[in-house]
C-alpha cells in the first residue's frame, strides 16, 4: 500500500507529520512525500524545509492520499497541475484524505461536493462555498473521504484511518509507541474552549488569510 | 531568542515537530534546525529528510535547546562531536529540553545528573543508570532542563515552555490555532492505559531498541 502525503510552499508541518508518524505506520506501506518538483519545501514558517522524495508526476496512483494545509494553501487553490492531480490520483485511491485546510484543496479539486467534511476551524465556511458540507467535528469521514480538522488534529486522522485499515490493536500499538497521551498544559484547543478574545481576534484576521 | 532544533540520523520526525511548531511560534524567535552537518538527515522510518540549515558549529550558544530522540539516538549517544556541543550550548543556554530518548543524549552528555527529568516510557531505566532521576510524568521541569516523555508529547512541552515564556494568553492563543484539541480514538497513550500484552511486548523488545 502506497501513501503519498503532498507538500507545497508554506504549508504547515504538523499537518503533515501528524498523519505521517501515525498512518504511516501502516504495516507493510510504503509513505512517499511527494511535491510538484523533489526537493526541500518550505514551510509557512521558513525556519524548515521537508524533503519531497518523488515528483506528482512520479507517484500517479497512491492507494491513500493525505493533504495537509497551510497559508501556503491558498495560491495552490488555482494549481492546475496540483488540482488535476489530486483528480487523477482520487479516481483510483482508496483512502482520499486532509488535514487543516488541506480539505480546501480537495474541495477547489471538486472532490468534497455534497460530502460531509471539515477543515480548520478559521475555514469550515470556505469549504461550504466550494459544496461541501462543513461540520465543526476532528475527523469526519465520509465514504473514502477522511478530513481532519486543524494541524495538530492530523494525529487524531492517522490513529483513525490506521485502526480502521489495520484493525484497533495495531492503532493502539502505535499510539503507545508515540506515546500519545495528551496532557495539554490549558484548554483552549478550539473556539468553543479558547478565550472570546482571542476567538475574535482570529476571526477578525482570518479573511486575509484565507479567501 | 534563537532556538536550535537538533537533528541526527534515524530521529523521530514528531519529536522535533512538536515543539517546532509550538515552541517555536515564540514571538521574535528564530528557530534553526541544526545537525553535524548542514542538509537533509533522514527519519527514523527513512521515508523522510528534515533540512538542517546550519550546521552545529554555526550555532554554537541557542537560547534554547531542542533535543528529539529516536532509535538513531543510540549511535549518538558516543558521539563525542554531538556531545561536546550539547554540554558547550548549555553552559550558556536559558533553556535546555528534550523530546522522547533525547533526555537520554542530555544524560550521556552528563547534563541531568541528580535531576528529576523522564523520557519514552522504554527509556526510563536508561535514564536512571545516566544519573538522572526519572519520572513518568509527560513533561518535567527542573531548573532550566525540560524533559518530555515519549514522540507526541513534544507538543504538550513546546505549549508548557511557550505560555513559561511568553505568557499564558500567547501559549492559548497557539493551542487554538493548532486546534490542539485531542481527541484520540483510542486510550492506549501509556502504558498504564494501553493493553498489557502490547506492554509486554514492546518491554521484551526494547532490550533490543535502548542499550
Amino acid at each position: 500500500m502506497q501513501i503519498a502525503i503532498v507538500l507545497f510552499d508554506r504549508f504547515t508541518a504538523l499537518d503533515a507529520v501528524g498523519p505521517y508518524e501515525t498512518l504511516g505506520r501502516l504495516p507493510d506501506a510504503e509513505t512517499v512525500f511527494v511535491a510538484e518538483q523533489a526537493g526541500p519545501v518550505r514551510t509557512d514558517t521558513g525556519n524548515l524545509a521537508l524533503t519531497a522524495d518523488r515528483t506528482l508526476a512520479d507517484v500517479p496512483a497512491p492507494d491513500i492520499v493525505v493533504v495537509p494545509g497551510g497559508p501556503g494553501q491558498t495560491p495552490q487553490m488555482e494549481n492546475a497541475a496540483l488540482l488535476d492531480w489530486l483528480r487523477a490520483a482520487d479516481a483510483t485511491s482508496t483512502w482520499t484524505t486532509s488535514v487543516c485546510t488541506g480539505s480546501l484543496l480537495l474541495a477547489a479539486a471538486g472532490l468534497l461536493k455534497g460530502r460531509r467534511a471539515t477543515s480548520h476551524w478559521l475555514a469550515l465556511d470556505v469549504l461550504g462555498r466550494f459544496g461541501a458540507e462543513p461540520t465543526g467535528e476532528r475527523v469526519v469521514t465520509d465514504g473514502k473521504y477522511v478530513t481532519a480538522a486543524g494541524v495538530s488534529s492530523g494525529i487524531d486522522m492517522g490513529l483513525t484511518l490506521l485502526g480502521r485499515i489495520a484493525g484497533d490493536d495495531h492503532a493502539r500499538a502505535v499510539q503507545l509507541l508515540t506515546e500519545y497521551d495528551p496532557q495539554p498544559p490549558y484548554d483552549a484547543g478550539s473556539p468553543e474552549k479558547a478565550p472570546a478574545h482571542l476567538v475574535e481576534e482570529f476571526r477578525g484576521r482570518s479573511r486575509f488569510i484565507l479567501t
